[in-house]
């Protein structure tokens, strides 16, 4: 089972983007035990794209593309494996419904050039596309399998996960590679490394270590026969590294932070409301990336200035003995966001985003306060990195701190 | 002059890491005015690599390869440009010499193993590596170049600025690539290219659409010999594009629209407040990506809840007569937002993130209000996509809404 990516548009041999799908695509596949042998961009321009995709079909046995299937002529993917298959375009009535519809939903008339989007090939299926207007496509033909996916990576991705991974799923259940990803934060990857170091040397399961937004990420990769062998072979080393790392592990694979804080509000019968200065309301959105999170989630005070902390319940001489960025003035904060917003935990989070530093205290410190109304928790850190890194390391602490605090009622 | 780039090392097939050397690489050749054709990523195999090296010497002018220059087993990059040049490797002293000096200046006695890094082919002569211990290949033979540099960017860049890019300067001098972005929103992808497509057949300069999450990006590219001749040749089209979607267009090239809201802000002396709902914070978020934002946005209030919409100023009789997500509510939201944070501008933004929809409006439905004291602007769209697009939708609407204002002070 030899497998190949290809990753079409013109913008990726300009440079002026980085081709992310194939390497999203590229760490899927080991999952079905699939093999890749070969990923490669090509621009928009058939008798290239064509090239490309005789030699993958002669090569390989599945071809997954992204890319290409917009409704503008320079959205050539649909017309090049028609004619590297030597078949026809044909429009599909019902998908030609269907994007009527997406338009129609949208009080729209569907644009006359989308019409190329309703289009397939006898070999082909559509795969459908919540995301957007462009159907993927599932080819097969002489054994081969060609999958051809949107390169928007926000229509790729669900498309993938939704209506691609079942389907080979069902196809390549053989010596499948399995592995479990556990996440930490409050370490560096350098110290990550060292405390788990006696297991880096371990081939089967392999362990691997990255840097991530939310932290530290091991990954335990085992090549196994199939699920149950899969636990067996990397249970003993999971089982270490979590007795080893603790308290700085907050969750597994798929595990997002902000899910995992909304699961144990509910669980818990808990609403939350946040006041947040360096985060700039980073904290507030993260929380609301959560489907349902209005259930729990009261609001936010977005407290950009002294002023506005004040105006909001925050005691002014607080912030005058011990300056706006402190865990005292974190702890108020957090207080006055319950109060506020009538929420049984309040979050404050106060720090120096930069690029200047504030108050004599340098770029990257960060207060994070919580407080349930009888307890109050403070933390305070220091984090490297830009504004945009600040601010997503500020939330995931928040994050992470909170999570802690959930966790013990 | 055809370019091809070829980045090698399994990690990247594995999806361990993505090709940024690729789209760096991608990016450098449009200031020699060299087109690139084709990028491929291949393993650590001298069978596969040599395959992908020999289709590239028949096909490019001009090969640049990075990674597999290492001192281990699996570093193959030089042995499979001998094998494919049928030429015989051997060690050059000067080479050995300057690499055992590297290992002698830390102290350290040279690895046997680094030996391969002092090997060269006849057709071959070294890059100085600044940076580690891999020296470049820079290989000339039947008018092919092919450059080899390490895989690590912090070797390879240096490399290719100090070592590669004045040598590939001499040799093209002729033609550059010059483009112009024009950032639009308010329009599909497809109705975009309906409006301009007199203009989609025009081969100089070429014009491209992108998808974009701030909206419909298009790319004007023209080759020409030098910048003056650029604007000449870029001119008309650029004319005819703005003049045909004029108020649709927020921007161009680097332009962010939340750094454009900000300097007009500045430059009218106008401070900014915000209450959010559906966007949860996003809004906020953005705006004080900005560094120095401290000066204008005084903060935000995210109502997630109808309760804290009123209890921050919104009359609970317009929430009851329109419900929460109506152009009246999120006129009356920015009118809060002014008064309670003490700003000029309120922007207030009210709408259905799903996955549920809500009081009848279905999910997608977005609402914005700004708000200067005297005027009210309120406008209301339906935007596609999951809870994370529809709130970067509905935070890009309300930046461009507040654009268009500030613009007319």
């Amino acid at each position: 089972m030899k497998a190949e990516i290809v990753s079409i548009g013109t913008e990726l041999l300009l440079g002026e983007i980085t081709d992310t799908n194939a390497s999203y695509l590229a760490s899927q596949l080991p999952l079905l035990g699939i093999d890749l042998y070969w990923i490669s961009q090509v621009g928009d321009n058939q008798k290239r794209l064509v090239e490309v995709l005789k030699r993958a079909w002669q090569r390989s046995d599945l071809i997954l593309t992204s890319g290409g299937l917009g409704p503008t002529e320079d959205d050539l993917t649909r017309e090049a494996v028609a004619e590297m298959l030597g078949e026809k375009l044909e429009v599909n009535t019902e998908l030609e419904g269907e994007i009527t519809k997406f338009f129609a939903q949208r009080g729209v008339k569907m644009p006359q050039s989308n019409i190329k989007q309703a289009m397939l090939i006898p070999s082909a299926s559509a795969l459908n596309n919540n995301q957007g207007t462009a159907p993927g496509w599932w080819v097969e033909k002489e054994g081969c399998i060609l999958i051809a996916m949107p390169g928007p990576p926000g229509e790729m991705q669900p498309m993938w996960q939704t209506e691609v991974l079942p389907k080979l799923r069902l196809r390549f259940k053989k010596a499948i590679i399995f592995s479990r990803t556990i996440k930490t934060f409050g370490l560096s990857e350098a110290a990550v490394g060292e405390l788990v170091s006696p297991l880096l040397s371990s081939t089967n399961p392999t362990l691997a270590i990255y840097a991530k937004a939310d932290g530290i990420h091991l990954r335990l990769t085992a090549k196994v026969k199939n699920q149950s062998e899969a636990e067996a072979t990397i249970s003993h080393n999971e089982a270490r590294i979590k007795s080893i790392l603790a308290e700085y592990i907050w969750g597994v694979d798929d595990d997002r932070l902000e899910a995992l804080v909304g699961e144990l509000l509910i669980k818990r019968g808990l609403s939350l409301a946040v006041m947040e200065s360096c985060s700039g309301g980073l904290f507030s959105s993260t929380i609301t990336d959560v489907p349902g999170s209005s259930a729990y989630f009261r609001g936010g005070i977005i407290a950009y200035s002294s002023k506005v902390k004040i105006a909001n319940g925050v005691s002014p001489k607080l912030i005058a003995d011990y300056g706006a960025v402190s865990p005292e003035v974190a702890g108020a904060m957090a207080e006055a966001a319950r109060g506020r917003l009538v929420a049984d935990i309040g979050v404050g989070i106060t720090g120096v985003a930069g690029p200047d530093e504030l108050e004599g205290k340098p770029v990257g410190t960060v207060c994070i306060g919580i407080d349930d109304g009888k307890k109050k928790k403070v933390v305070a850190g220091r984090y490297p990195g830009d504004r945009a890194r600040i601010k997503r390391r500020a939330t995931t602490a928040a994050l992470f701190e909170l999570k802690k605090v959930l966790v013990t009622y």
